[in-house]
């Protein structure tokens, strides 16, 4: 990734340490082991040095040096994702956000927070929940994932049914831009209409075009009661239907999820089924938040349906166990190909039936072909076991069936290196050449993640026909 | 604005007669009058022709031979902004959206709905509800505001508090880009990480970087039950905690809006005042929406201020005449400076002096200077009464007061061209970098809307030093 040789490495390492002290210039591989390598283990690669910056001034100095050198730069956050956006391939610097982790005293009086780019989600709720605010993002990586990646991928989660992705809670970031300009937006103006909203392309960006070091966020209320249902849905159409009822009639939904009974009969074979006799063919978790009791309208929607209610925070916590739990129950039982994508809600039941269709022409039969996610979204888990782990044909009759239904071959999880070979299933040609265009111009010298969000061209690449 | 002279540009005209029918090319004065003035009657030009393509196929014909004959383009919905931003100065083709005004059928299970651009908020909003759905985003000039308009201009509103502004219920759109490339994204899909995020760029953009030719709008529930409060506060810092409490008790809060003295005396002599003796410093309107009874954390917040409570529908429009009305009722008495500014929550007391301070400063008194707003948002909207209407010192004076506290100069109105002297108060030389070079690689002719969105420079621009 160097476009210069040894010589210039050596000299940008020197500088490097110059600035940001030796300690915090890693080569040593025993030490930047834990940075050049994803969670999952699948992903991994070597690095020129991982650098850890105490500051945006820091920050800036790294960016600039790398982009003087022609060294690209792979900014790191928790490195909790899923499609290798944050590991180097050869020779990177890799820029670690973790000394970059303070929270800012809570706004009380606006409901916003400022928190550097490496505090933890988990970080951020406390801080908002000790000022009765609560953050609208969560998500079950909340220990380890970091706001700055948060940003950077527009996180999604379970709450984006009511509150929206990052992109949507994001007030003002502060940002290395790929030229080392620092453009800091943090005093936290709802409405602002001064021109391109620089922080909502940075979210989602993968860090192509700048690292982002402090967000200011948007916080809401800290809700004090909850309630949780789980009820029978005949198959994914019905399941629909009931969804869009419950978002139509229920203020303060705070999730609303589905799992497949394939996943269902798994998670019960592991102690956390749900409490709906037989296994329905979806299950649907629909949670309430608020002050008080839940609206009248829930239970109405629910109807006669077979279903089971939890009410308190303990009680729900054990409603969402077979929903939150059945990732690692599947990787209990083998490892999958995962896929998460989106398609339009009245779109579902046809693409589930497809899932099912597929994975049978390539032997699985609907135990191995596992369907959940967050039902408001449209936004679904698919998870294939059995499967040889380097083949995958049924992936991409899968995310085929998707770009059919005019759906995201990527919901949450973005594109990163992992996902690009099929990022034309799910962007034009004219929407590849503007974003190409807009990439060029942050970042002239194509230092930031230059793998990353990259559709492969030219000979030897993978792009299916 | 024509690159060339006089003959390219008849050339130009009979393409484009030849393409949309020279019905839909305007030239006659007398016919294009209503296009090339404002509604204010403030701004006002000459354009080349005014044209009114009928599908997205014209518009991006019309971009396309604008850009090859070097005549610039400015998009018009329903020309109802209030900083110039869709009236042409000389020689420019108006783009008016007027004939793309379809509302395709409200998809009921996903609550989403495709309006072309020159569709009106009050149309979109007539087929949502019939469908069990609302629009998130209510402003006054819904009877011609466009959603093209209101998604090149991240329109607010009343309900930003929320549901956000355009730019968070927008889910997807259909785009002329400034090289004529037709980007579309209009399946609906709510998540999505694949790549930059184009359709939340456009928001906000002005028509700078194209024209919106359809959006796909996510609904919310329409609510069936409303309650209003007017309550007092002893000033704008009182009103502020009391908005915060709200906001951080009360779900389905639907508007929280304030009107200090000076406005509410105005209107109480119009006969529309509030509902409250005496009348107080800063009047606060908060605005409940759902179904049911509301929250009892709304009484209980409010407590024993004085205050009064309107039930049902009917009740809750003549709550909101008071705070509604005010603009109009100024423009009855006067023709006001405006402005449209954001302050960070914390601020809006300091800033509210500071008005009076410089207000009193240039012999206004109290009852001239009138601030009311959106105080859930921090959007503040300054009348000033008694000014020479071309003598903008006093709003220079209250535009740097808002820069001081790191507000915004524009919350929902935009830059346009009237306000594009001041841009570089709310942005860094950084941003404003940043922002041309985006404008850069998606309008590389310079076609789009080419006076918006610019900051002057050189010899002979207005930039304050």
């Amino acid at each position: 990734v160097s476009a210069r040789g040894s010589e210039p490495s050596a000299a940008l390492l020197e500088h490097l340490r110059a600035n940001l002290g030796a300690d915090h210039v890693l080569v040593d591989p025993d030490v930047t082991a834990r940075y050049v390598r994803d969670w999952t283990g699948r992903f991994h690669g070597e690095a020129l040095a991982v650098v850890r910056p105490a500051d945006t001034g820091a920050v800036a100095e790294v960016v600039r040096a790398c982009g003087a050198a022609g060294v690209a730069v792979v900014p790191q956050g928790g490195n909790t994702g899923l499609v290798a956006g944050s590991v180097p391939a050869r020779g990177e610097v890799v820029l670690s956000t973790e000394r970059l982790s303070g929270v800012e005293a809570v706004d009380v009086a606006a409901g916003q927070v400022t928190a550097s780019a490496g505090a933890t989600l988990a970080a951020v709720q406390r801080a908002a929940r000790a000022a009765g605010w609560d953050v609208p993002v969560d998500l079950a990586a909340r220990d380890s994932a970091t706001i700055g990646g948060m940003v950077a991928t527009n996180a999604g989660g379970t709450r984006v049914l009511r509150y929206g992705s990052m992109r949507h809670n994001v007030l003002g970031a502060e940002t290395v831009l790929g030229d080392g300009t620092v453009v800091e937006r943090l005093s936290g103006l709802v409405k602002d209409n001064t021109g391109y909203d620089l922080t909502g392309l940075l979210c989602g960006s993968e860090g192509t075009l700048g690292v982002v070091t402090r967000a200011r966020l948007r916080l809401v209320p800290w809700w004090p009661d909850a309630v949780a249902v789980w009820a029978a849905a005949t198959g994914w159409d019905d399941a629909v239907a009931l969804a869009s009822r419950l978002r139509r009639t229920v203020d303060g939904l705070d999730g609303l999820e589905a799992v497949d009974r394939a996943g269902l009969t798994l998670v019960g074979e592991h102690g956390i089924g749900v409490p709906l006799r037989p296994v329905p063919a979806v299950g649907v978790l629909a949670v309430w938040r608020g002050r008080g009791d839940p609206p009248a309208a829930l239970a109405e929607t629910v109807g006669d349906r077979p279903h089971a209610v939890a009410v308190g925070e303990a009680e729900v916590a054990r409603f969402w166990a077979p929903r939150e739990r059945v990732t690692e129950t599947i990787a209990r039982v083998g490892v999958p190909h995962k896929l998460d994508v989106t398609v339009p809600l009245g779109a579902v039941g046809a693409f589930a039936a497809d899932v099912h269709r597929v994975a049978a022409a390539h032997g699985l039969d609907a135990g191995r072909a596992l369907v959940f996610g967050h039902l408001g979204d449209g936004n679904l888990h698919v998870n294939l076991l059995g499967l040889d782990p380097d083949d995958d044909r049924l992936d991409d009759a899968v995310l085929r069936s998707v770009a059919g239904h005019r759906g995201s071959i990527s919901a949450e999880h973005g594109i990163g290196t992992a996902k690009a070979r099929w990022l034309h299933l799910s962007r034009s040609p004219g929407e590849l050449t503007a974003a190409a265009a807009i990439r060029a111009a942050l970042d002239p010298a194509g230092i930031m993640n230059p793998r990353v969000l990259r559709p492969p061209t030219g000979p030897g690449s993978r792009a299916p026909a």
